[in-house]
């Protein structure tokens, strides 16, 4: 049996204290499985002094987290602390500067410093793994790095973030308003500290700028996700939407087209029976589309303890067995710079506005998308409540700059009462 | 960049002709993947002279697959011949010894001599891999073998003949009858040359039988499968199924309990809503339970030129990145015997008879399901049409062994018509 694999975790909360778990009590089966031991030498942590559940007595301390990720008894840096640049980073950096590999959990690192760090880990020979930086315990890198490698990808989608998908679940299952649910999941204490990093599609987004690099062999463009968050839907989007046969879910969206990369993590429409529309609750899913293989689906917990230690582990081991890839699945030098494009490829959309209580409003609404170009499938108009009229419609597939223009001239027959939501209806 | 690396590969038909058009169109993005090019040096088939849709001029050709095995220019032998012994088998075996790494699609061979090709392959070095073999693009065998390699499985479930599911789906939303749904799969060319491997669930059962290796560690046992054919399932049972929110699948079901390896392939009912229940047609699902990352689902085409020859190449592609894992996942002498178990971890099942129009025939059923421990959760009994009423149950969760008691006490009783059938509530 080959020497034991040297782990130094930094960053003991849920996810640190669920690893430094699974090595304690599952050593034998892991080293039967990856053919030697695997051990921790050191950790590190902002307090020392917690009550963790779970004995420390036998691995070094350090304070420093870059301390820790050059100790000569490390072989691998578990980087659990979170957060973009500061001391997350420097202990990354310094770990591959110094030839160590690193696991990570930390997607607003790499959707930030995504090539900088892929192109340190070549130059030192050392690898850059991040199984739980997406999706939390579904191994969706792992399937779109290596076992997808013979497709060319078409399009990636993923509900990634499980505290917008559980308040939108809760507004259609609850009756709840936005405000309500999103209280609830407060309560519940499933938001950040920073709200939008959740409802407004920035989490989520990180996420998915990482696979589109894997997908479609692009530099991590983080920036060039179109984000919105959930803010905007209502419950009677929801009601409306279910109505239809639909659900509304803040799904990730990536493909290359003739124009660029399209990416965009924003509230879409879904059909209610695909496996993305019967997705409820914190659940995750990801949805990879590739030329020979079709439609992979893969769904499970996208947080929590168990699930992102468990992918956290996957990664481990894969170093354990000398399974060696480069971080976005081809050399950090083969990855294009992203050409980010507008989203445009042709799909239907919602529209949800209210008119005025005056004679040919909505002919006047009608005529301004039809001069776009953009033709209707569905429209219904609702009794006028306060002298506005909601009106909901659905149109055939149509470009985003169409719709855009669409809703210019809608804005400008002066027949609307409110701004118009406009939800892409994804196919699915 | 290193050396190509060199594939012969044996089998032409479908898949084969597949794989070797992704590395005729794709060599350059195969190659920035892999670092390093992928060539094919030599192929073999039964035919030479067939119009395959794809140029081999520039392969050399053997007439006999082990000759190919052993070629000095090849480094990566691709078993798609299929047959679990024969030719299929004499070529892996020939190029294991050889010390050349091997990928195959070949579920009855391996479920057949899984362990001594994986002790074979490891007294060489060699590698074994054979993610096209079950469940078809999924990318299964690499999720359990790598990226779940962190935890202990609790349960590995799936839906892996797309055939199956096909004639139940059909069945169901067609309202066929059994044998009008099989000769419809027989007529759109969807059934094996020997139908009973399709609906008597013997390639499920193969494919079943890998998952479980992986899963709980132990050699393969093909032959402890229990194994139950689609053939007794009614329309009216999947009538019956549905109106109590059900849906009838060939599922296969795998655990390790403490009375040792309970494997079975089987028609049974899982929740309509839920994942499995909601799997239509031809395509395949695997759900994989673990001890920290809870449930994961994976859904996708479970046969075909694409998606199988998609899961041949991300096993070539991880050879070619260097990427080695043992067959099964850890060390062939570290797998341990099965020791089988008899399905009997307590679940609900639903039970369907005819009674003969006596009075107190549904008192003295009631009495011998109670007489064995068996408590009723539903019971429906119809009318009577030819002197005989069918009756349905469904019980609460129960032992098989005091439910195999309770049908042999309701067949005493002298009043029912028809042999029971009894199907499994899977609890998913």
């Amino acid at each position: 049996m080959s020497q034991p694999l040297r782990l130094g975790i930094a960053g003991l909360g849920t996810v640190g204290t669920g690893v430094v778990k699974i090595l304690r009590q599952k050593s034998v089966l892991l080293a039967e499985r990856a053919g030697r031991a695997i051990e921790i030498s050191a950790v590190s942590a902002r307090t020392r002094d917690k009550d963790r559940g779970v004995s420390l007595a036998s691995y070094a301390w350090e304070d420093d987290p870059v301390a820790l990720a050059t100790r000569d008894d490390v072989d691998v840096f578990v980087e659990l602390m979170g957060g973009s640049d500061g001391p997350a980073k420097a202990a990354v950096e310094a770990a591959l500067k110094a030839g160590k590999d690193v696991v990570t959990a930390n997607k607003a690192m790499l959707a930030h410093h995504g090539q900088a760090l892929a192109e340190l880990a070549e130059s030192t020979g050392a690898v850059l793994r991040f199984e739980a930086a997406v999706a939390g315990g579904i191994p969706v890198i792992k399937a779109l790095t290596e076992g997808l490698a013979g497709n060319e990808i078409e399009r990636v989608m993923g509900v990634m973030n499980g505290t917008c998908n559980y308040i939108l679940t809760r507004m259609e299952d609850g009756g709840l308003s936005y405000d309500e649910a999103f209280a609830e999941a407060d309560g519940l204490g499933f938001l950040e500290a920073d709200p939008q990093l959740d409802v407004g599609g920035i989490d989520a987004g990180h996420k998915l700028s990482l696979l589109s690099s894997i997908a479609f062999g692009t530099q991590v463009a983080f920036s060039a996700v179109e984000l919105e968050g959930i803010g905007s839907v209502t419950i009677e989007d929801i009601r409306q939407a279910a109505d239809m046969g639909f659900r509304i879910k803040l799904l990730g969206v990536a493909r290359m087209t003739g124009r660029g990369l399209e990416q965009s993590m924003a509230p879409c429409l879904v059909p209610a029976n695909s496996p993305l529309g019967q997705l409820q609750g914190g659940t995750n899913m990801v949805v990879i589309e590739g030329d020979q293989v079709g439609q992979i689906v893969m769904r499970g917990a996208g947080a929590g303890e168990g699930p992102t230690a468990s992918a956290v582990m996957g990664d481990v081991m894969d170093i354990a067995r000398g399974l060696r890839v480069s971080t976005f699945g081809r050399p950090a030098g083969a990855l294009k710079p992203a050409v980010p494009a507008m989203v445009s490829t042709p799909a239907p959309y919602y529209l949800r506005t209210a008119l005025a209580d005056k004679p040919g409003a909505l002919a006047k609404v009608a005529t301004a998308l039809g001069e776009a170009g953009v033709s209707i499938n569905r429209m219904r108009q609702y009794d006028h409540t306060n002298d506005s009229a909601p009106v909901l419609i659905v149109t055939h597939r149509t470009t985003r700059a169409a719709l855009d223009q669409a809703l210019a001239g809608m804005e400008a027959t002066g027949v609307m009462m409110s701004s118009p939501v406009a939800l892409r209806i994804e196919e699915v």
